[in-house]
């Protein structure tokens, strides 16, 4: 595993988080953006899988990727899987893509394909929703779901940049999102680097911006999406849902198929990664869940590659899947 | 005004913010809580003006007892009122201890009777609030509403730490506070120094642990309380008073008749003071409210020196401030 690094600045397109290149997946060490772009070269699965864990590269679609050409890489197949897989729990896309390319013959071929559909979605999903959006809108967003989350355009940051292209999205509110901040250091970098008005916020000051009537539509990504449409996404998106649900703002979840877990049937039964309490405090003792569970009820719509998905989600979703 | 320090560890009891002595303010540098222990010594109105300001002493009941000296320090008392007054905008005991200083003949020892008065209905604020309390309550508290923020015991955790002795109060969640980290700074060491468990979380998991069922009740304290009940606290406040209307949990305001303002008859006639965009994000632009407003509809109980107020509160606050 070897780095190498060059300085950002000015404006850019979309940053990719993943390269592969030369027998090695180059990925981009996104805990250093907004200061520094320096790229992490894995020659084996171990390396991607420690990109993974550490979260060098993060976001259900994005380590789905990163997965899949980690077994690319590995001797032994099955190993890899298992260490792959093991590595972050709540993300359902892992081990979608896993067993995607464990069942290919040309894993890296198959890996390449996967990457393709995947990025070929997320222009399907800005063009589906950018379509739910009305002119003047100002969107909220939590987390970091965009290019750098997904590869291709993203998913909620896709939706976004689609809506504001059509002239319909004119300010974007990003949550700072602790206690990593992929808000204010990717979100925010990437906003800027398509010149989309925007500003970071606290994530406890959503709340009375909501309430102040300064929020029309609220747009996050997803970890994973029961059968029943309950959505787990970053610690932080269940109490936008329920500000939304009571102000009577829209919440829509933009995330690909592959997001979407036909085999957990509700949110209760998604595994929530709890992750170092150093994280949060390091002088204090410390409780970090990385993520929590929105009821499907309030989701206002579920934006994918195949269409917006309406309520009651258990028949959208079953319809979707088995389609 | 100059600084003295010295560097804090090991256990101890209430830290005070502020102390008078030899014709000066000693203000406890609360920015640079924990780590170091730094008094500034202000020798006049415009010293203690410019510690509020800048947020070296913060906490509503603080800010009023620390301009209430800074007014008995003042060669100009008109001026100096209007000076101190300008500070912050959203606390009402700062203009509440300044008219009462005002209007003494010896402005020094009117600001040690209103310190005194304060601190003596803090302590009866805990008994009254501590009784609200059930064996094995796990307690949520946001910002810093304790001996650091008020003097004394303080409000919020006045009120905890007396249900903590009572056998009750069993866990305490601490809210980190973003941007400043009051609660990850300054809460989390005092309940530390009173050997009370608790753990910080980010601002935005209080949700998700509300879901889960892991905190019984709710206590903040107050930067103003209008006549019909709405309360203005740090920021995300009220997205926390949502959740537990969503999910039962009771509510509590822990706050001295100083905070409660007859004169502002609802929320929307509070203003809410916007500090600095850096404090949430230095390279991106950024918006920084630093309060928010809570209706009283999701309020279960004010907690005051003169007894537990209940809903409905325009009468049960006119009562008290007529009594």
């Amino acid at each position: 595993m070897t780095r190498t690094g060059r300085s950002s600045g000015g404006r850019r397109g979309a940053v990719q988080p993943l390269r592969f290149d030369d027998g090695a997946l180059l990925v981009l060490d996104q805990r250093k953006l907004p200061t520094e772009e320096s790229w992490i070269r894995c020659e084996s699965a171990s390396e991607v899988a420690e990109c993974i864990r550490g979260m060098a590269v993060r976001g259900a679609p994005a380590i789905g990727i990163a997965a899949a050409y980690g077994l690319a890489l590995a001797d032994d197949p099955q190993a890899a899987a298992a260490e792959l897989r093991a590595t972050r729990p709540t993300a359902v896309n892992l081990g979608w893509a896993l067993d995607r390319v464990l069942r290919s013959e040309d894993r890296l071929a198959a890996a390449e394909r996967l990457q393709a559909e995947e990025e070929a979605a997320f222009a399907a999903m800005a063009a589906h929703g950018a379509a739910l959006f009305a002119p003047g809108d100002r969107a909220l967003t939590h987390c970091n779901a965009g290019a750098l989350a997904c590869g291709g355009v993203g998913t909620a940051i896709g939706v976004i940049s689609a809506a504001h292209r059509d002239g319909l999205v004119v300010h974007v509110w990003v949550d700072e999102t602790r206690p990593l901040l992929q808000g204010a250091r990717l979100t925010a970098y990437e906003l800027a680097g398509e010149g989309i008005p925007h500003a970071v916020i606290a994530d406890s000051a959503a709340g009375s911006l909501i309430a102040r009537g300064e929020v029309d539509r609220i747009v996050v990504g997803a970890d994973r999406i029961a059968a029943n449409g309950d959505v787990a996404n970053k610690i932080g998106t269940y109490p936008l849902a329920v500000l939304a649900d009571r102000h009577g703002v829209p919440f829509y979840v933009a995330a690909p198929l592959s997001t979407i877990d036909g085999a957990t049937p509700d949110g209760a039964a998604i595994p929530i990664e709890e992750r170092a309490p150093g994280e949060v405090a390091v002088t204090s003792p410390a409780r970090n869940p990385a993520f929590d569970v929105t009821p499907a009820e309030l989701v206002t719509a579920i934006v994918t590659e195949a269409g917006v998905l309406e309520p009651p989600y258990e028949s959208s979703i079953e319809r979707v899947l088995a389609s």
